[in-house]
């Protein structure tokens, strides 16, 4: 199968990594050149805490590859959410009927954009409770002795069977992939653990496990997760408060996740960047206002967060 | 007439400075044995900007004065609002039948505090607008070009011509206090300002100006503005939503005092000191929770602040 990452940042290098292993054939797209370059002159360094190893996997700049067009099979978009609408543009003449596009982006909402340019038996959502991280241009890590998994569905009644197949090809190559026929139960539980911790991390400039210690951890987290659970009710999906509130306060965890810096801190701390708080609490906070449902937290900790990116001046 | 002022911070020390001036008989009270050190061996050291002063005033611990007690006509509350009850403990043996007691601590709620401690008919509840700060143990700044007052009033009805007679003093003193009937307002439209920017600031390690400049800020001081608007009517405090951000917003000028690190800040990440949150933000939570009124950014901003402090292990 001819699989596109877009966005081959940490995840999509994992992603791109791990399909190559298993004799898909893919190419990646990105827009950042000192990461190309890299990936050209030295192939894709996977370090997985053991061992280093280096794959040679073609990357492009998006319009390099429209000027010669390739039949792609399967797109996986996993662009920063900010990046999603520019690299759909770039890629739209990449995108051909046969062309199936899973979304893995954190935080909901992505497919009002991607509709705009991709018609809707093409589209399939999912989620990623995998992670990666980027060591530098060229450079994925990839956290030992964490088995994420992925869980997807399509958008269009009729495409099924595509998005059991694109399950099973995931699945080959390890990434544990399962159809849901509920995929924004998952979609809603992620963006629930990153909701409830993402942006609180940064403004305090504290790992998972450092903020889940202090005493009003459980306040906060509860009273964000309430939020979630309101707006996801109204959009017919199911969660329950004290399930959400306990699967959240396991990425405190020391032992695990916990030593984490959450990725809005990765982006805005670490890389002076803005961060993706629109689509992971901010749409939490438009949802709500337009169901009538009060929203505070999600919509102050978005508030937040866009002053300290303008404070820093994050691009 | 005698006067003490039970906390000889900052504005302890500026209210001192200027009514030893005018000739009042000024006593100070503190517990930071450094601070009382440096102003015993070289006198209060006052910085207008343009020239330091050294003024000979007695400071002592409350169990010094305790021991040796004398009589005084005026208490003055300057203490942080955590230090309140531990002040009020230590000195209650000074405070006899004749003795007046303006609290004029930053924050909603302290009479509730000072009427364990003193009968009502000698508490008098004020608030003020003078700024000072504390460039070192001993050592106090005065802002120059800052024309500050203060509003006060008795706690009972029967006391009001002890509350001018208090007026009459500090003003001339120089530090223009007015009698209101309705001090409330004045302590309300102080904390609204305190509470808008406060605790933000500090979060976004940022001054009033930078924050200010924000895209967010608008709606962040409005919505907490709102909070503040709602629980005082609910205690017969009739605040405007509009005029309150409007005034709120008055600081963010740089021509003004658009520059200063809240207190808030300078407690926590100046000093590593535990902050009076909870007596200007988390006060309108506990009040809105009584009252049946929502008050999530005054709450959130509360839990926040407290997170901080423990990240930052805070004394």
């Amino acid at each position: 199968m001819k699989i596109a990452i877009a966005g081959a940042g940490a995840m999509g290098g994992r992603f791109g990594y791990m399909l190559s292993k298993a004799g898909q054939d893919v190419i990646l797209i990105d827009q950042w050149d000192v990461h190309i370059a890299a990936i050209r002159e030295h192939g894709l360094q996977v370090n997985d805490g053991d061992v280093i190893e280096t794959v040679q996997l073609p990357i492009y700049r998006p319009e390099e590859l429209v000027a010669n067009p390739v039949d792609i099979d399967l797109v996986i978009l996993f662009t920063k959410s900010l990046q999603l609408e520019g690299m759909l543009q770039a890629i739209q003449p990449l995108i051909q009927a046969q062309t199936s596009v899973l979304c893995l982006l954190n935080g909901i909402g992505h497919e009002t954009t991607i509709e705009k340019y991709v018609s809707k038996e093409n589209i399939f959502l999912g989620c990623t409770m995998w992670t990666a991280g980027l060591e530098g241009p060229g450079k994925v890590k990839l956290p030992g002795g964490v088995n994420g998994y992925v869980v997807l569905q399509n958008l269009h009644s009729e495409s099924k069977q595509t998005a059991l197949r694109i399950a099973e090809v995931l699945s080959t190559a390890g990434l544990h992939a399962r159809y849901s026929d509920h995929v924004l139960y998952e979609i809603y539980k992620k963006a629930c653990a990153n909701g409830a911790t993402n942006a609180v991390c940064t403004l305090l400039e504290a790992n998972l496990s450092t903020f889940g210690e202090t005493t009003c951890a459980e306040t906060i987290v509860r009273t964000t997760v309430g939020e979630y659970v309101a707006v996801a009710e109204a959009e017919g999906v199911d969660l329950d408060i004290d399930a959400m509130t306990d699967f959240v306060k396991t990425a405190f965890d020391p032992a695990g996740i916990g030593g984490h810096y959450p990725s809005t801190y990765q982006d805005l701390i670490l890389m002076n960047r803005r961060t993706e708080v629109d689509c992971i609490n901010g749409i939490i906070a438009v949802k709500g206002e337009a169901y009538g449902i009060s929203t505070p937290y999600c919509a102050f900790v978005t508030e937040l967060i866009h002053c300290k990116e303008e404070i820093l001046g994050a691009i």
